[in-house]
């Protein structure tokens, strides 16, 4: 089938409507047939939540009406929209899977939070080569026109050579005009965290209740990570893998007395 | 402080009275000083998340009137639970996080969607030596009794040692009387993946909905793996790791056209 065209699957964690999904929707067509399933409400922080004891809606939807792809709005998580994807909405597996342009930096320890990245994590479980994008700027009305350039040039490279065995990629956007953006760096996880700082108030019925907010605290200078590059104007391009054996720490527990 | 106790945060993600959290709680008393921060609700399947946009509840709760040790329910997730123990709960950073044990097994890929692994995740990024452990029987009347001296033994061998930097332990246990454990195997997490199967319904307004299901697949024949260890009647221990940069994959995506 010399002439068929790439079929690509897109999801993300901000919901259906985010603007970052609808242009990550938009670049995709420009490479092949796209297919949405992606999540009916936010979904950030879900790390890689999946439905276990819920049912999980999944409908078709217009949400504009000159698309050429079919969407799926979906009750659950954006693991479970790969999975339903996967197995029942699409009849082939797909040659890609995109995720995002998530609304937020997914770079460093996010990853591990972060529902983006953990819908590239699903696909890639599959064996589909699957990449999330994100883009450090929260705001709903954050500018995604900068980065559409280097979404098309990473997803048309991954169709091209597809991914290294168990491994899917991590890519955040610097929040910068599209000409002050300088490359593309490909990186490792800077080794960083959050300190979190509850925010404590008391309910209108005298029950105490807490607010999640943190610093991000980086203290790896290396110029290799991920934070290295987004700082320096670079797009940050993390190869990302799900076997999280650590495998030089076998011996060390080996020496225990167990 | 020559006499000071260790200080052992407990979690999970089946719930505060599950009976796998309460086996966890016994043992650990045996150990050093208590303190539950658990979920007021089972969070199976919850993965890393987190509450990003939703407000806390977290309320001491007395479940055993004879009981040494404090214990608050909290509503959020697992990972929400060990950030509020560890910021606002307890008075000083614990020796050691322990969480479980969990109503089923959470070895190879397993962990990517498990609240349990989860939180001992979180108290690794807070440098905390952690430690999940999981039972592989699903039941609420789980028979935790024939893993409880290896529990003991795994959490002191960790409070003598410490943990390798940026590594967690995965303990599993097989469902087995305790004369028919061999013993403890240092693994590798298996190469196995679920091949999803949803079961599509129709609701009594005429809405089709799904129940996520599926079939466990593990084509991974090594000897080195969580999974063999328990198909053969160990405990399996795999180091587990919150750096998830593929550093192998990072020369062959440098490769490409970028």
């Amino acid at each position: 089938m010399p002439n068929e065209k790439p079929l690509i699957l897109i999801t993300n964690d901000d919901g259906i409507t985010a603007p970052g999904i609808r242009t990550l929707i938009e670049v995709m067509n420009e490479l092949g047939d796209v297919c949405v399933v992606a999540p009916n409400s936010p979904q950030s922080g879900m790390g890689h939540a999946i439905t276990v004891n819920d049912t999980l809606y999944c409908d078709e939807v217009v949400i504009d009406k000159e698309a050429k792809q079919k969407e799926y709005s979906c009750s659950g998580t954006p693991a479970d929209c790969v999975k339903l994807a996967v197995n029942e909405i699409l009849k082939r597996k797909p040659d890609l899977c995109v995720s995002g342009i998530n609304h937020g930096s997914n770079s460093s320890i996010n990853v591990i939070y972060s529902g983006t990245m953990s819908a590239a994590v699903e696909a890639g479980t599959h064996e589909i080569p699957s990449i999330g994008f994100s883009l450090l700027d929260y705001s709903l009305n954050a500018d995604f026109e900068p980065v559409k350039g280097y979404v098309k040039a990473i997803a048309q490279q991954a169709l091209q050579h597809g991914m290294p065995k168990g491994v899917v990629l991590n890519v955040n956007f610097p929040k910068l005009k599209e000409e002050e953006i300088k490359g593309i760096k490909v990186c490792r996880q800077a080794n960083a965290h959050w300190i979190e700082n509850f925010d404590k108030r008391t309910n209108p019925l005298g029950r105490d209740y807490y607010w999640l907010s943190g610093e991000f605290v980086n203290k790896d200078k290396g110029e290799d990570t991920d934070e290295w590059a987004l700082h320096n104007g670079y797009v940050s391009v993390v190869p990302v893998q799900f076997d999280l054996t650590a495998h030089h720490a076998i011996k060390d527990i080996n020496n225990w007395d167990l």
